[in-house]
C-alpha cells in the first residue's frame, strides 16, 4: 500500500530540533531555511537552551507545543536524544520525522543499532520516518524548505528523490538556472524506513508532481523494487540515473551509501522492462525530466527538424538516425508544396527543412504552424533561432548604438527572436505535440530574447541538437511503452 | 607547403566591399564589427556610392587607397563585381581575400563556374582566397572581427574552423560564457581554394594557437587529408566534430554544403590512426579543446578523484571505469597513510577519495597538494566544491541576512570556496599535472565564488564529472597518441 507521505510535503506546523544561536549548526541552518524560504505554517523551535534564535523563540519543553498543530518534525539532534523526541513528537500529534541527523548506519554496527531501534519505534508510533543521515525536504506547493543545504527551488512539476543528498542540490540547482520548478524534493539518507520506492509510489498520486527524477545506488530488495515501479511508470515517467554501474562505482557506493554490488546487466533489463527512462548522467536527467514535465508526450517517431542553421540541421539528422526510437519523418508531399510556395527553391526540399536563408519576416512562424498541424509528423525539433538576437546583442553592446540606424535593426532582430520563441510554444500547445527548440545560447547568453521567451513560457531551451533528440528520444520511448502497458 | 596565412589572420589594414548605410547588409554589418571591436589597423569602405557610414568616409574607387596599407579584403559585394575588385586589390599590395559573398557554387553550375573563375583569377594574383560564402574571419590577437555575425570572442588559445559558419558562432558563444579565448577563428564556406587542411596546417606554426577545434561535413580529397593532418597532429591537437555521418545526416550534408557521402567507419579509423580527437558533439568540443589549451597534457592514465559529495565521486569512478583511456588510480599506501592523518577514520580509504564530510578548514588544499605530488597519480578530478558557497548564496539572499551572525559564515564560505578553487590551480601549476574540477553550479550558478575563481584563473569549470572524465579522457589518449609518433 502506498504510504502516505502528505504529512511530510504538506505539514501543517514543523517542528526543528537541536536548534542552537550556532548559524554553521543543522539545526540553526534548517530553521533559517523553513523560515527565510516562506513556509507558511507554525514553525516550532526546539533546542537545549532557552534563547532567541532568528527572531525565533526557542523552546525547550515539548510542553509548549500545543497539540496537533505540527505534523512535520526535523530531527538536527544527536543519536541519543532522538528516541525520546519521537515520543513526545507523537504525543504532539507529529505524522512524519525526517531525520536529518547523522551517526547512524553510516557510521558502522553501533549506528546501526540506533538506527533499527529508530525505525521500529516509529513504526510503533505510526510515525513516517525519513533518513536518517539525509539532507531535508523540500516541498515548493506548501512553501518549504526543510533542508540543511542550499538551494530552495522554483514551484514545478518534478518530484526528486535521491539517496544522495548532493544530486537533490544538483537537481535543485538546474530547477533555478531553468526555471523548471519542482513539485517535491527529498534526500532519502540512509533510506531505513522508508525507501525511493515509497517516494516513487506517493508521487504517483501526488497531484502536484508529473515525472519523477531519482538517483539510486543499490537496492536491497530488487524483486519488490520491479514489482513496484512497473506499476508507478504506467502513471508516471520516472527519469532514474544509477551510480555503481561498475566495478570501480560499486566500491564507491559501498563506501558511500553502504550499497551491496549490483548487476547491472539485468538492473538495466528490469529497469528498461518496467518502462524506466534511464539517464546515462545528472545532467541530461534533469533535461529528460524538465522535458516531460513541459512538453506533450509525443504519438510517435516521426521527427521534423526545421532550421535556419545548415551545420545544425546536418547533426540533428545525425543524431535522430543514430537514435533508439526517432526517425527523420519523410517530408509529406503536400507539406513539400505548402513549403515551396513560402521559400525560395534553395531550400533543403527535404528533412531537416533548412530554410537556407530564403525566410522573410513571417516565414518561420507560418511554417512551424504548417508542419505541426501535418498528420505525419509527431513532433518538431527547431534549430538556429537565437542567432539573430545574438547579433542584436554585438550590435547592442558596440559602440555605435543607437546611432546610424542601429537601434532600429536591434529592435526588430530583437522582436523577431521573440516571435519565433513564442510561435513554437504556441504550435506546440495548439497541435499538442512536442516542439524542441537547441541554441548553445541557452547557455550562453541566457538574455538571448529567444532564450528568455522560451524560458518565461515555462519550457526548456536545450543548448543544442544532441541534447534536444536525445530528451525527445526518451519521451518516444516511454509513450510507446505506456500505449502497450496501460 | 603550409599556406601563408598571417595577411588573413594578421592584416596591417582591411578593406571591407560593399558597404552601404542599410544596417542590414553584409557591408555595414562587417565593417561594423570590424569598427566596434577595437581593429587597431587601416580600415578602407568601399561601396558604390559616396557617403559616411560608421564615421567612416565610403570610398567608390580604389585609387582612393594608397599601396600596400591593406593586406586584406572582406568581399561583400555580388559576384559580378568581384573579379575586377580582386585585381584592383592586388594592385594595391592585399595579399588574401575573405569571400563573404554569397551566389557562388553553393546555388548550382551558374555560381559554380563564377566560383572557378574567381580561384583561377586569385591564384594567378597570388592571393589567399578564403570562402566565398563564409561568416568571415576573426582573430583576438590582432583585434579583429571581419564576420558578418556575432559574436566576437576573448583572446585565447582555441583556433576554429569550420565548414559551417553557425558553429564558429556556437564556440565563439562558448568562449565568450567561459572565457576560454580563441586565437582565429574562420568560416571556411564554400571552402573554394582554402581548405579545412589548409588552415589547420597554418594553425600548428601559428605561435598564438595551442589547440584547433574544427567542424567538417565533407572531404573532397581524403588521401591528401589523411596524409597531411598526421603531420600536424604531431604538433598540435586537433579536436574535430563530423557531420553527415549517418545516411539522414549525409542527405542533409548534400544540400548544406554539397558535400559528398563518404564512409564514416572509414573516417572514423583514419582521424583515431591520425591522432585526431572526436568530439560527439558541439558542446563537448568546445570542452576538450578548452581542456587542452588550459590544462597541462597527463603522463599516464592513473587519475585520482577527490569529493566532498559521495554521490559524484560514485558516478566519478562509473565514468572512469566505462573511460577508453583512464583508471581509478590504485591509492598508494604511503597516500593513503598521509591522509589517514588528515581525516577522521570514517573516509572512503580508497579512490575515489570521499572526505564524508570529515576535513577541516585547510584539508582539501593539503590533500590537493600532497596527492598531486604523487608519482603514482597522473590527473586529479574534484568534487563537492561549489556546495559551500550555494549555501552562502541561500543565506546572503535570504531575510535574515546578515544580521543572526550570517555575514560572518557566509563570508566564511565564501572565502572556503575561493581557496579550495585557487589550490586547485596552484597544485596543478605546480605538479604540471591536469587538476580538473567539476560542479553543476559552473553552469548554474556562473558567480558562486568557485566557479567564478576557477574562470577568472582561465580555465573550466566543468558541469559534471561525467563531462571532465570525458574532456581528460581524450587529454590521455592524445597525449599517448604524440609520444608514440614523434
Amino acid at each position: 500500500m502506498t504510504m502516505n507521505l502528505e504529512y511530510l510535503f504538506e505539514p501543517r506546523g514543523v517542528i526543528v530540533t537541536g536548534v542552537s544561536s550556532h548559524p554553521g549548526k543543522f539545526g540553526f541552518v534548517a530553521l533559517h531555511n523553513i523560515l527565510s524560504c516562506g513556509y507558511k505554517g507554525r514553525v516550532f523551535a526546539f533546542g537545549r537552551e532557552e534563547a532567541t534564535v532568528l527572531e525565533q523563540k526557542v523552546i525547550t519543553s515539548f510542553d509548549s507545543i500545543p497539540a496537533n498543530e505540527a505534523d512535520l518534525m526535523i530531527l538536527c539532534t544527536p543519536v541519543g536524544a532522538n528516541e525520546e523526541l519521537l515520543r513526545k513528537a507523537s504525543e504532539k500529534g507529529v505524522k512524519a520525522v525526517f531525520c536529518a541527523a547523522g551517526g547512524y548506519s553510516e557510521i558502522g554496527d553501533e549506528g546501526l543499532k540506533a538506527e533499527k531501534r529508530l525505525v521500529t519505534l516509529a513504526a510503533e508510533l505510526d510515525l513516517v520516518l525519513v533518513g536518517p543521515n539525509g539532507q531535508g525536504v523540500v516541498s515548493p506547493p506548501a512553501g518549504l524548505c526543510a533542508q540543511i543545504v542550499a538551494p530552495y527551488a522554483p514551484k514545478g512539476r518534478i518530484a526528486v528523490v535521491s539517496q544522495s543528498g548532493n544530486f537533490v542540490s544538483s537537481f535543485l540547482n538546474y530547477a533555478n538556472q531553468t526555471g523548471i520548478g519542482i513539485s517535491r524534493s527529498v534526500s532519502a539518507g540512509n533510506a531505513a524506513a522508508t525507501e525511493i520506492i515509497d517516494f516513487l509510489e506517493w508521487f504517483s498520486i501526488d497531484p502536484a508532481t508529473d515525472v519523477a527524477l531519482c538517483y539510486i545506488e543499490g537496492l536491497e530488495k530488487g524483486r519488490d523494487f520491479f514489482e513496484r515501479i512497473k506499476e508507478i511508470t504506467k502513471k508516471l515517467p520516472i527519469v532514474l540515473v544509477k551510480g555503481g554501474i561498475t566495478v570501480g562505482g560499486q566500491r564507491a557506493a559501498a563506501s558511500h551509501t553502504g550499497s551491496l554490488a549490483s548487476d547491472s546487466k539485468i538492473f538495466e533489463g528490469m529497469t528498461r522492462q518496467a518502462g524506466v527512462t534511464r539517464a546515462p548522467d545528472i545532467e541530461s536527467a534533469f533535461e529528460i525530466a524538465a522535458t516531460f514535465a513541459t512538453q506533450p508526450l509525443p504519438n510517435g517517431s516521426r521527427t521534423l527538424v526545421l532550421t535556419t542553421a545548415g551545420g545544425w540541421g546536418v547533426v540533428a539528422a545525425d543524431a535522430i538516425s543514430q537514435s533508439s526510437e526517432l526517425v527523420l519523418a519523410p517530408l509529406p508531399n503536400d507539406l513539400k508544396e505548402t513549403i515551396n510556395k513560402l521559400l525560395p527553391p534553395r531550400w533543403s526540399r527535404n528533412n531537416p527543412v533548412d530554410l537556407a536563408g530564403g525566410e522573410t519576416r513571417d516565414t518561420i512562424p507560418e511554417l512551424l504552424s504548417v508542419a505541426s498541424k501535418h498528420p505525419e509528423i509527431d513532433s518538431i525539433i527547431q534549430l538556429g533561432l537565437g542567432i539573430q538576437g545574438n547579433t542584436a546583442n554585438l550590435v547592442r553592446t558596440g559602440k555605435f548604438y543607437p546611432e546610424h540606424g542601429l537601434e532600429r535593426i536591434v529592435n526588430f532582430h530583437e522582436r523577431q527572436e521573440k516571435r519565433y520563441a513564442e510561435a513554437s510554444i504556441e504550435v506546440s500547445l495548439t497541435s499538442g505535440k512536442p516542439v524542441l527548440v537547441a541554441s548553445e545560447l541557452a547557455a550562453t547568453q541566457p538574455n538571448n530574447p529567444m532564450v528568455k521567451t522560451i524560458r518565461d513560457s515555462g519550457r526548456l531551451c536545450y543548448i543544442s541538437a544532441n541534447r534536444a533528440v536525445s530528451a525527445l528520444n526518451h519521451l518516444v520511448r516511454y509513450s510507446g511503452w505506456r500505449n502497450q502497458s496501460n
